[in-house]
């Protein structure tokens, strides 16, 4: 069912540090920083050539990475996001197998456009999982 | 300086009933799984279209990623890595930037038969790299 890692997210207390860091002592090829007031955070993307790093850092009021920060002073790695071709039937099979979806359960349209699903960490071994129709 | 991710490594308190949820609810294809005596856990590779997962298990007294699974009871994405061309390169050209290298910070051979070293959580966002000569 799921196809390619579509990113790794790594959320960071200050973005403009945390690219630098990609841009100069990792020599990484980054993208500009951009707002996503729909989802609570700026987001810069580092292209890697087979997948890519996704920077998140909190934008407004209640951002949903607030809580990961204040358990993670310093940043960590946020969660991964898989593939899939057909984001209704994943689900599906998913709750079939017991496995739990965060949230209403009905996918929402992620930051790059694309419908998007969050399942529960304790069902995937403590990731945090994302499903992203491609 | 950073090329492809060459994986994503998840640790796990138990390393067959993570294989399963990947095999079984994901849907993805699993190798066999291989003990790392030299390293201290047992290895299983989730093989996806364009990088791959590895699914950590402690082995044998004093695993590497016991702290970890204290913290994190669940499991938990560990690490990632990245590959280079020249890992002694690489590594100079951190050092030369204030980075911080694990250990004794020359590389040892990993998981892969490679070269590879980890660098520090703290100078790199709270993420935990490895970087892996390719």
């Amino acid at each position: 069912m799921i196809g390619r890692l579509n990113h790794v997210a790594i959320a960071v207390p200050d973005i403009d540090k945390a690219a630098a860091v990609y841009r100069d002592t990792l020599g990484a090829d980054i993208s500009d920083k951009v707002p996503q007031p729909d989802h609570g955070v700026n987001t810069v993307f580092i292209n890697l050539p087979n997948t890519k790093i996704e920077l998140l850092e909190p934008l407004g009021e209640g951002s949903p990475i607030n809580k990961f920060l204040e358990r993670n002073a310093d940043g960590g790695i946020h969660h991964i996001c898989y593939e899939v071709d057909d984001i209704i039937a994943a689900r599906d099979k998913l709750v079939e197998n017991g496995a739990r979806i965060l949230g209403s359960g009905e996918p929402k349209i992620g930051a790059h456009g694309k419908p998007v699903l969050f399942l529960h960490p304790k069902d995937f071994n403590g990731a945090l999982v994302e499903l992203e129709q491609a």
